[in-house]
């Protein structure tokens, strides 16, 4: 596989980062994931929206401009030739002279395979356990996951497949998806503020308008009793019902109607959407 | 200068790590930091221990043991041969699968020349800001000063030199430092949980109770108006007077004679320290 390290397509075994880079002395950096439909990048504007507006958060000069950064991806992309695959493109801190402060950003891409994630996930929905835990920064996509990784035993030890992260009784997101649930009236409601603003709930919240009533505000605990369903949107996991969250079962530990609907109508939404961006 | 990559001492230009390493993808990493008085470091024991602890507490298992990592220590301070540097231990998450999950760890040793900190800090004090903030796992000594190098716009713009962390006015730490009050009867507080325990910090306690009470115990915002001294603590900042913290003036504005006793105190306690462990 080739990838991307600064302005230079090179071998993956080549893309290498010196010891003495911001992000791995001081965890200091950005990053923006997407995957491709065949050979062509899912959403790529929206991703590259969102990986400078991060950069430029976090002041980390890009090396390329966003224009050459896309002529780089597709060119690589065509390259591989890996079908359905994952790309992320990375922004560290740089070198640093103090191992405190900024340097010259180094900027690297990386193309991966994705393996399929469980089809039962889709089907019959996923369970997580609550996590109280604030999120630095969370508009910012840093590349700061440890307590998402930390947490991995306690949620293998419960049966689940990821966090609901909450604080003090506010629900947040998912360690790396949003999250949604459709209250007694038939509305959807998901968290409007304190998270990362995921592509995909964007273009879920954008197709569920023209169906369903969609409100964005604070989304509390104690409102998981009375949810009739529930589910998280994510670059792979696209609409995933939640049957369960710690021991609260939701929508009798089935997907919902809603959910169901939302899911089988995505899937138009995202043939239609790639026949109008190809 | 050489620095140690996993086994081996190498040249500080070839420490390279492959970008696919958790550390560059999701900051999960961890660190430790000690200086050297002449070429001998300083508290090595303390800090090897440390290192050791928070890489159990990740889950990441280092590829030497701790006499091994010790020896090529002193083997490489012997090369490099720069009296009173600083010595950066880094423990990354190591090449990642699936971008998500703990690989082999990849460990790597700077060796780095430490500028002297301005000699005012020491005979003046400083000055710091508040910021609301709850590190993650604050007991691990992980990689991620996110937050810390966000705000150094805010902290240079108010005149300030670091951070004082609290939590709904329950005061922690410094970005790097710990910190310490002297209450109107002298009598030396400082936070004792939810921090990272300073090496520092437990020598500059061990020193300051055999003259002084010193209590470890919850401190908050508004006892600063009421203290008589504050100071911070620090593998470089030794005993570092505070003379304000955002508008509160502490102590007149000027370092305080338990401060300064200690400063004092603390470089015969190193003296006494090296004598005993060379």
């Amino acid at each position: 596989m080739k990838f991307i390290l600064n302005d230079q397509i090179i071998d993956q075994q080549k893309a290498m980062i010196h010891v003495s880079d911001l992000a791995l002395l001081r965890g200091y950096g950005i990053f923006d994931f997407f995957r491709t439909v065949g050979l062509k990048p899912l959403y790529f504007d929206d991703h590259i929206d969102r990986f400078y507006q991060s950069a430029s958060m976090l002041r980390l000069p890009c090396p390329v401009d966003k224009k050459r950064l896309k002529s780089m991806i597709l060119e690589m992309l065509v390259i591989n030739d890996v079908a359905n695959s994952g790309v992320r493109i990375v922004l560290t801190g740089g070198e640093s002279a103090t191992g405190y402060s900024i340097g010259i950003p180094t900027l690297f891409v990386m193309n991966e395979p994705i393996g399929p994630l469980p089809e039962q996930h889709f089907t019959q929905g996923i369970k997580l356990i609550s996590h109280e835990y604030l999120r630095d920064l969370p508009e910012i996509k840093t590349i700061n996951y440890i307590v998402g990784i930390y947490m991995q035993p306690d949620i293998q030890a419960a049966g689940a497949v990821d966090l609901l992260y909450h604080w003090q009784g506010k629900i947040s997101e998912l360690t790396r998806s949003n999250f949604f649930i459709v209250d007694k009236d038939n509305t959807i409601v998901t968290p409007g503020s304190g998270i990362l603003k995921g592509v995909n709930r964007k273009h879920v919240i954008n197709l569920a308008s023209r169906h369903f009533r969609v409100v964005e505000r604070d989304l509390f605990m104690d409102e998981l009793t009375g949810a009739r369903e529930a589910f998280i949107t994510g670059t792979t996991k696209k609409v995933m019902p939640v049957y369960q969250v710690d021991d609260i079962i939701i929508g009798g530990g089935k997907p919902g109607t809603v959910t169901e609907e939302l899911q089988s109508r995505y899937e138009s939404y995202l043939e239609d959407y790639m026949k109008n961006h190809s």
